[in-house]
């Protein structure tokens, strides 16, 4: 007797042969994926205490976001079509300043999982301020996620002494280390220009210590690059490899602007990238060479970023995203396909942020995280290739249903479990609370 | 006493002033928008026989599409991820040649349709053969649309002898010149490489005299360019212009590859242009210069393209990508604006096809062609700025009700007066006669 069963739709496993299982089920039993298999119309299905048909449907791993700021939801739209400086100086850093506390974590937060569970995404890696609180509102919604404290040397919200930053995330880590099955601490440096080496080092050394994913934005703007350059006379990937911080515990978030060289060493040193096309591209950031990262074999999670920069989680718009953008800049239509996407936004990412030991797959054995497409729509139709379809064609809202460690969180596109109106009249009232000035409103 | 009222929502006009209206109603008699307006508390809303309450939700003009192939939906997800002459050669032309009749057309146009009516497209501009089939399906389902048969100096499906290409324009140009008040006939040369030039200025002449929309794909990849320069010493646009091809009622499809001469040129004679970014993207065309063009003040349209090279019809996914692609092509964050797309996809796409007299704007007198958008999700929370939503987080699936010149062709997001059950089954059907190979299929 299984707990949950989920049958009649097409398997996509993203196991290492990618098997793709015509018409197949899955057998759950508490958090665990325990039978993955075709069904066979000569035997009756195994039974369980609950079930969900796919109805033709697609049966995939949930999808995994590698970088979120999540409490900035609240900021999606404030301000958007601005130069950087102007949307960071004037616009995004005034807004955090003001407005972010722990309520107001906790808000954004409910309101980041509310919309990833309802479009597909069961794991989310994040990084901000306050991040406790960013765990107790993942948690309570049921999101499996990796969670950093940020590390800055300025003051930042609830780290008004930076010299407390490094003893903020170990706080961090030692509370939520073992607290939550679905709720994984980890350290989140804001970059090498906002950190310095010593902050950059006691920050790796914690997160070596602890045994967690070191996050860190690197390399996402040509001004980054400069900076580095002028001030230590060297690559920013060299830089962090020079203070002997690369390693597959580390994720390097964003890598745009990477030499032949920066790619040599990600690769020998196997540190990850979380690539972020939306949010480089809306913020004029540039396009990471990711058909070059793939060609050596780097490990490449996909991220939406924080709303401020994209202005959605949707991870099905970020894989069609990702599959065209390579293909524009490099000029070959066969770079980045659909089958690499899909990979990307699932195993990938979860081997990015260290969480394919039981995520990013359907594989029995694994944590049971699985979502059902309906692809009962015109834009679904027809079927010639599940993968083409759930990368070129699905939109997060064809997402039916989503399990994540065995739990049903939405059934029939409702959250289950969540009063969802109360997150978003909260959200509401926080935002008129924000205030945005006229001219972003107009 | 009006037909329909729509209420309660956030109207984005869209027009000149682009005003937008905090709380307001439109009263619509037959096919017209007779008041826009704000409401005001202590006035009762004007009678209506029938009213659509907006709920606090955004209530737009319909999207307009300005370059499709509605019957390659039945391609859809068919080959993906190719070489551009393998993916036409071996896939596209072959599935085309054995499989593109009347039946498959109107099949594959309702699909088509019923995808764009649910995802808020109320107009498009289409160009392919057996047209008069488009059109009749396109009618059938209440879509606006402006309808182009093929022109191309090759052997084509329904014209199996080029020298009858022209008079096979003509015929549908006759017989849909005043057959319906929601289609209007145009022509549509395939290239400047697969038309020769007295093709090209037959055609434009019967365009010209029938006074109808003269579309073209034109400098959509760089082979093209060095073709026409190789064959013709001179550039696409040149070639064209040389011709007296070029006026304002002329859509150029693409235009991807141009000069700064060539956007003089185009800005000149006031030609039109219809940006196709996803299949750009998708089949590695690459960038078309945008803010060049919107900076000479050339008329841009928005399009998908068809499905084979996208593989949706979702203009609010467009819309997102437009406004990111480019600030990444020019690392510039202010171009193409959320305000700029919105309007490319309204009434600078009805402008561009010749349809801005009466749809792409909500504007009193125009044909009422309106979609409310429900805004009730956590991915359009909070509200700063109804045009960021509209552009940055808003999908097709966020649509609700949709009207076409007055008549509610979606009401809660279910298409009505169609079966819509039996043009899915009728699509998987034919795309199981279509028969991929393996190698797509996986």
């Amino acid at each position: 007797m299984y707990d949950l069963l989920i049958q009649n739709g097409t398997i996509v496993t993203v196991n290492s042969e990618f098997e793709i299982i015509e018409n197949g089920f899955i057998a759950i039993s508490g958090d665990r994926l325990e039978r993955i298999q075709p069904i066979d119309p000569s035997v009756p299905l195994p039974a369980a205490r609950e079930s969900i048909d796919a109805a033709g449907g697609i049966i995939m791993p949930g999808l995994i976001n590698t970088h979120t700021h999540l409490p900035m939801t609240l900021f999606r739209g404030l301000a958007d079509d601005l130069p950087l400086q102007e949307w960071l100086n004037q616009h995004i850093f005034p807004a955090e300043a003001r407005h972010i506390r722990p309520e107001t974590v906790q808000a954004g937060t409910r309101l980041a999982c509310a919309e990833m569970l309802l479009s597909g995404t069961t794991c989310c890696c994040d990084g901000y301020f306050y991040e406790n609180d960013v765990a107790t509102a993942a948690a309570e919604l049921g999101m499996r996620a990796v969670l950093g404290q940020g590390v800055i040397d300025f003051p930042a919200p609830g780290v008004p002494d930076p010299s407390d930053n490094i003893k903020a995330a170990e706080r961090h880590i030692n509370r939520w280390k073992n607290a939550s099955p679905l709720i994984v601490p980890s350290v989140f440096c804001h970059s090498p220009y906002t950190c310095s080496a010593r902050t950059l080092k006691r920050a790796k050394a914690l997160a070596r210590d602890a045994g967690v994913l070191f996050q860190i934005h690197l390399a996402e703007t040509r001004a980054e690059v400069d900076q580095l350059r002028s001030e230590h006379q060297t690559s920013p990937v060299d830089y962090l490899n020079s203070l002997n911080l690369l390693d597959p515990d580390t994720l390097l978030v964003h890598a745009v602007w990477l030499s032949e060289h920066d790619i040599a060493t990600i690769a020998g040193t196997r540190a990850a990238v979380s690539h972020n096309p939306e949010s480089n591209m809306k913020l004029a950031s540039g396009i990471a060479p990711v058909p070059a990262l793939l060609a050596r074999n780097v490990t490449i999670g996909l991220g939406t970023d924080g709303c401020a920069s994209n202005n959605d989680l949707d991870l099905f718009l970020e894989m069609d995203t990702a599959a065209k953008l390579h293909k524009a800049s490099t000029m070959d239509p066969t770079v980045v396909d659909a089958r690499s996407v899909l990979k990307m936004a699932t195993i990938d990412g979860a081997r990015a942020i260290g969480m394919a030991d039981r995520t990013g797959s359907l594989e029995e054995g694994k944590q049971a995280d699985v979502v059902v497409l309906d692809t009962r729509s015109p834009h679904l139709i027809p079927d010639y290739n599940p993968v083409s379809r759930i990368v070129y064609s699905a939109r997060g809202s064809d997402v039916r249903d989503v399990v994540i460690a065995g739990q049903i969180r939405v059934r029939d596109r409702t959250i289950l479990q969540t009063d969802l109106e109360q997150i978003l009249r909260e959200a509401r009232e926080l935002a008129d609370s924000i205030n945005p000035n006229e001219g972003a409103r107009r």
